[in-house]
């Protein structure tokens, strides 16, 4: 290795340092530190990230990807040095003050929301979201001031991806799923829902939690499970992933498909090869890559008919009288009831993307200067009308139900949907290789695991989410998705 | 402010910073991190305690100490000079490489601790314990090669403390607490306990926590309670402060009194003026001024007569099975009895110093070279069986019970007497100026709570600690613990 080389590596060991301090504090923040403590949390926050600061914009970097460019460089040290030169240009262009603040910002901002969502007030949350978006356009025109600002986001969080195709995904997507609604809700046969409005006491749904971990090989030696307001997974490096749920004891669903979707990102975190860690390429791609892997997990194994099997004996055994005179049939129908509604996370895989069409087509207007905060509420319960047809009673149930814009990220909620339609190429793929619905209904995770690890999460971003994208699911087809959809549903629901 | 001192502030700030993400990782690791997550931990402290030592043992620092002197200084600002100095002086005399090893040495080594201490295998931890005394006598010849080993490190936890006097305090407790002790066992009327040993629920133990940190101020907003292996308390500033505790279903004092006695603990280092936050003088002063107010908790309100009679309403509401033809007096004696025991954290008020004294003659030997490691189990028995007439079971329930080697902390056991001792006093002074028994029998503890921030917790380490024991027990004199028991325990014992 190159001398120049080695000192990029010292420089990523550092980053990672500090990457991981500033993780553990974030999600500190998010699980067990004390209210009141956001006064040391910020003053440390502000040395630490300026110290990331200092090593990603400084010039010191420059010089060294420079000098490390003349020399041999192997593929993985060929894409750190790629990815450093990315951030470099990035974060050089923003002015070391206006970093640093930034991020005592968002601190404050998450800070500020959940109690804002508790007390279902917008008013609290505002301001710091009316900032939020001042900093990302803000950013957005030092990055690349001939652009649009939102379309300068979402390349941020996934390189080549533009509003075009966003907008064109999307519109294939609405005009699919609309009349496919429509014929669910006027044509089909409702699964019975009625035992799922019980009380699931949160002590068992933790050990449900517990066990559908283990069966994700998702162990306490390199995986824990917190409790969040929101879910959420914090990757600190292969050997150490966090992931968190909410239990709602009148909700069992909500705890099953958050753990399974966390335990999904999570899988992708832990995958990363071992040779990547300590480098800027360790962890996930690109968001919609790691949405892939959740949603894989979440709908394609979590919400299979197999899958509801092979967990089934456990379900009674935990759930006994809450299950009592329930079919397995018909707990993997109601599961995968089909049903507009208010919150995202809760959503079926139907009207899942619907949820998103609207945070995407807000967030375009706000980082575009096209919407004032104080009229979100109302855009947002206008637009859950129009695409869901459901009344939003309150904030808490509407636009202040995610953890996204608290965190300045905005451009990030698109990958849900096209991650979702990632993964049923994915899956279109691995069933040509081996026994996906056998690896279910055995509750044996290991070869789709295998699969998973070989074609995308040893890669990290070692190669781009363009390749990874290609490799995996060939030319990007949001039909097959429909498809499954339709041949899903349309049993599900007797059309 | 002269420019040199806004840069030591600047300083200040970013140690702040540092110090606040590492103990915040080591909290993390004693409470909820993965098991193997040691790795990327150990990578992360590497970067950021290297940070840390280059910056107060770098030369920079010298020439800002060096200009800040000449100007005008308030007495805060003097006081952050001359700790600044002590911490430089120290830092460059340990060389930046066995700096770096050394905090990963500490971190593995209280990662392998819980596991030897469960599995009751000392030889897991005794290369662990070996390499930090080779470690500690190392730098206890950079500070001062002339000097006994074991004197730097009093030295170091106390300013000014020394061997002599520890020897001459120890003596003295020894020559009255052995025949006071005698005494007990002999002619003694023990204590009904028989209504300790049942099963006290962990839920409801949970409940007796939370209720026992709100009598004391000690609210969720500022202060959270976790589980660890070890009690023990984290201050990241003086808004945000952790303690610990340990369940045992069969045990409730341990529960109750660890605590209490973290608490005391916690309201030293919450009660740290805001002004010295972010420098180094926020927090506690030394190890026995830190005991002092823990133990003072503890045993002068926790154990007293009065404060249990305030609690009591609550113990019967919450175990009524377990208390049921129970008084509050036989309670109370219940949890004064003076019984000779193995485990430290577990003693009573009588026996405590005779577990100090194990650890005091123990780490004396090895940090001076004087004892082989893979002697010290056989030691630590013998002593046992000489000093408290016991028998030493295995080595959980020996020299694997405490946390403090395992950190590399050897010449801190001594302020736990010394910090008893100096309560004794303090509680001395505060009954001539309040009518303490009656704060602890409303279970009203603000009076005591303002009296140790007028006088001790607002000063951080802005005083030295010679200055505050002086200010707050006058000439040191372990007499007036001695008369506080020999009172105490020859009413319960009806000598």
């Amino acid at each position: 290795m190159t001398e120049a080389m080695k000192q990029l590596r010292q420089l990523q060991r550092e980053l990672f340092a500090y990457n991981y301090a500033m993780a553990l504090m974030m999600h500190d923040q998010s699980t067990v530190a004390p209210s009141d403590g956001d006064e040391g949390r910020n003053a440390a926050l502000e040395t630490l990230s300026g110290e990331v600061y200092k090593r990603i914009a400084g010039d010191v970097l420059p010089k060294l990807l420079e000098e490390a460019a003349k020399g041999e460089l192997s593929e993985q040290e060929a894409a750190e040095v790629r990815e450093l030169k990315r951030a470099n240009e990035e974060f050089s262009k923003i002015p070391a003050d206006e970093y640093a603040e930034a991020q005592v910002h968002f601190s404050q901002s998450q800070s500020i929301w959940p109690k804002a969502k508790t007390n279902r007030d917008f008013s609290l949350f505002a301001p710091y979201l009316e900032k939020s978006i001042a900093i990302r356009r803000k950013w957005a025109a030092y990055f690349d001031a001939e652009k649009n600002p939102y379309a300068v986001w979402l390349d941020h969080y996934q390189p080549g991806l533009t509003i075009e195709d966003c907008d064109a995904f999307f519109a294939a997507l609405r005009k699919a799923i609309v009349p496919l609604l429509h014929r669910i809700q006027t044509e089909g046969t409702a699964p019975r829902t009625d035992f799922l409005r019980t009380v699931w006491p949160v002590e068992k749904q933790k050990e449900l939690s517990a066990y559908l971990m283990n069966l994700m090989g998702l162990t306490s030696d390199h995986c824990v499970l917190a409790e969040t307001e929101h879910p959420y997974t914090m990757g600190l490096y292969n050997g150490d992933v966090r992931i968190t749920t909410h239990y709602y004891p009148t909700e069992i669903t909500s705890n099953i498909y958050s753990t399974i979707h966390e335990g999904g990102h999570a899988l992708y975190e832990r995958g990363s090869d071992d040779r990547l860690n300590f480098t800027v390429l360790s962890g996930g791609n690109c968001t919609s890559l790691h949405e892939s892997q959740s949603r894989l997990f979440e709908n394609y194994v979590g919400r299979s008919r197999e899958f509801l099997g092979h967990i089934w004996p456990k379900m009674l055994e935990l759930f006994p009288e809450q299950l009592a005179g329930v079919t397995c049939e018909e707990f993997y129908r109601a599961v995968n009831t089909v049903e507009p509604g208010l919150i995202r996370t809760e959503a079926d895989e139907m009207t899942y993307a619907l949820h998103i069409m609207v945070r995407y087509e807000l967030e375009k207007k706000m980082i575009n200067g096209e919407i004032a905060v104080n009229e979100l509420p109302a855009e947002w319960n206008r637009m859950y009308k129009e695409y869901l047809g459901v009344d939003v009673p309150d904030d808490a149930h509407g636009i202040l139900q995610d953890i996204h814009w608290s965190m300045g990220d905005f451009g990030y909620f698109p990958g849900y949907a096209l991650g979702t339609a990632y993964a049923a190429q994915m899956v279109q793929r691995m069933k040509q290789q081996f026994d996906f619905a056998d690896c279910c209904a055995k509750g044996d995770l290991k070869p789709i695991c295998d699969y998973q690890r070989e074609h995308l999460w040893q890669y990290g971003q070692e190669k781009q989410a363009g390749e990874l994208i290609a490799m995996n699911c060939g030319e990007v087809d949001p039909m097959v998705f429909v498809e499954y959809l339709e041949k899903k549903y349309s049993e599900i629901y007797q059309l």
